[in-house]
């Protein structure tokens, strides 16, 4: 096992009816930006919980905030909480909500140029506004940890940032407040965060046995647990279980003293800036393929996730390994997800033209090992047709 | 899955080498009352380290503090702590010196008797000095919660306090700090790792899949790692996972959202009480003893417990849960903890005796279910023959 430093302060309020605790959560004379997305929250009840348990408290709503926020829209909200003197960011919504809700409450208080806090990595912040979320779609983690990914779409750019200073100092987690999302989204979310898993885990043994075996407990709730929750939405526990796996797939436990990969991730990311497919979709193409081809560094790990998780125990390693992999296809495609670029109607030339997108960027050698280098994103590309 | 709050700051600094990270942690002018047990840490290295790394902050050593932490040894720290005017708490041995430093930490603010701290259960506590921990034992899972269990053998009381405010800021586990420890020492602390997990997991199922697959994993890392750690002191990987295995025993997560038994707790700590047997080695004796009694109402838990940690699929239910609780038993044995009374030369009479105090305490219906009586309790005893 490598040294690592844990640490994760958020309080998660999980439950039937938990979103009464912001009542006790938020300081009585605290000034309230309420960030949100499209509207749902208008018409499934949330938004009059959460108005409810606010109460008297000054709280200034913003709409508006979209899949992938991006910078322009909350900066809107970032002069809002400026000139209002609001001093709590209240998230209610998915990954993307709170997302943007850590960068407003970065931004707020941030006297130079706020892009600084994206083009840092978040090296730059100092001070954050205290943060809460109320989420109503499981899938991103972000409401556990450190990250948020905004995009500026006037220059398009999409940059993740880093920093302690904004994790939620509580997050309520109510499975019942996801009951109404499309399919799609939930689908979406569980695929999101088995590859969270993924990238932490497939990579190669460490001696890191809880974070091994718990990362192939998240997985297995996740198989056991998400296709059915996206056939039976209103079914509690099996919904309450993927949203309690989807919060450990990301929230730095699986990935303490172990390599990471994310290799996935940055591919999937340039398919979805070319184009606009899903985020979880683009993993689901992206990983089957990866794994193929770097099944040779990868071997003891693809043997160990596929006797843990899917009980492949018979054949010889090779084919042990293509069972493995063949089995995550299988998963992401049973959620509804499509794995083959051409499901998405992309040409194959898109394989060179990420490789060579990333290696004019300077994004080369990357994965757990560093030896994804354009040439090998082109085959992943180029197998994922 | 039933409501819950989770919530859990304690940063961990885990790995070789970590007691360095006490320079950064402690303020540099934190004035530091340094805890400790017998003295083994100024033979192994420890102390030299953290003297080391906490350069020149005001620390005054206080030694002394036993197995099962007295309040009168700690009400002599708390006085220095008032005199010298400290400001921050270090504990640097096991479980033992964390609760201890939890006591001081909460004792030294306090106005009244500090001996209510005790008989409130921690609810009389409003304040506390901040406190971290340097761990050199794995076992209590003191490192990484909010209870302490304090002694105070002038009266014959054990009593143990609850408060989120004595929550270590951080804790340091270093686990080559572990090497020199006793053989019993280690095997101890698996076998009381182990039992924190039974005593949250083995109840009966509410589909907190998280919660019982992560339980499964600690369990099964202690089986793997746990013997192995025993024999092979000095084996890095192993005893790592052993120490990491044992914070997660009892940090908050597995217990949340689901009924909790600690029957055999309360059963053990009598045992110690009437014949100062080891903690752990009380618990070997109670538990197969008591999930043979209440085999009825924890079936379902002890059928699906024997499959995926000991994985035991063939045969009825019966032969099942009986293969399920005989594993048990010679895990405990495995470690070197003999698991019958007879083995500590204790006499059949102690089982009326143990259920007639707790009867006299009005200590009775406890278990997840509140079905174990002072008749059950006997029954437990008996078998435990």
């Amino acid at each position: 096992m490598e040294n690592f430093t844990y640490f994760n302060p958020t309080r998660i309020h999980f439950g039937k009816g938990q979103i009464k605790a912001l009542a006790t959560e938020l300081p009585q004379a605290a000034r309230v930006l309420l960030l949100a997305g499209g509207g749902s929250i208008r018409t499934n009840g949330v938004l009059q919980q959460v108005q409810r348990a606010l109460g008297a408290r000054v709280a200034v709503e913003f709409f508006g905030v979209e899949a992938n926020p991006d910078f322009d829209t909350l900066m809107k909200a970032v002069e809002i909480v400026r000139r209002e003197k609001l001093d709590w960011v209240l998230a209610v919504g998915g990954g993307s909500v709170a997302d943007g809700a850590k960068f407003v409450a970065a931004a707020a208080p941030f006297s130079g140029d706020p892009w600084e806090i994206l083009t840092s990595r978040g090296s730059v912040v100092k001070s954050a506004l205290p943060l809460g979320v109320v989420l109503t779609l499981p899938g991103t983690g972000s409401e556990a940890n450190i990250a948020a990914v905004i995009s500026r779409r006037a220059i398009r750019e999409k940059l993740a940032f880093l920093n302690p200073l904004v994790f939620p100092k509580f997050s309520i987690l109510d499975p019942e407040t996801t009951f109404t999302l499309p399919e799609r989204q939930i689908a979406n979310g569980v695929a999101d965060a088995f590859t969270h898993v993924i990238e932490q885990y497939m990579t190669f043994p460490v001696h890191a046995a809880i974070q091994d075996r718990f990362a192939e407990s998240v997985m297995q709730v996740l198989v056991e647990e998400g296709p059915k929750s996206v056939r039976n939405p209103k079914d509690y526990d099996s919904r309450a279980n993927v949203v309690w796996a989807a919060t450990w797939a990301l929230n730095g436990v699986i990935g303490s003293g172990v390599p990471q990969d994310w290799a996935s991730h940055t591919i999937g990311h340039e398919l979805t800036a070319l184009h606009g497919i899903d985020h979880a979709r683009t993993l689901a193409v992206v990983v089957p393929s990866l794994l193929s081809v770097q099944r040779a560094t990868k071997a003891a790990k693809l043997l160990q996730y596929g006797e843990r998780v899917w009980g492949i125990r018979e054949g010889s390693e090779a084919s042990r390994i293509d069972a493995a992999i063949e089995r995550t296809r299988s998963f992401y495609e049973s959620l509804g997800l499509r794995t083959r670029l051409r499901d998405y109607d992309v040409k194959p030339g898109v394989a060179a033209e990420i490789a060579g997108k990333l290696k004019a960027r300077g994004e080369v050698n990357f994965g757990e090992r560093g030896d994804i280098t354009p040439e090998v994103v082109e085959r992943i590309l180029t197998l994922a047709a």
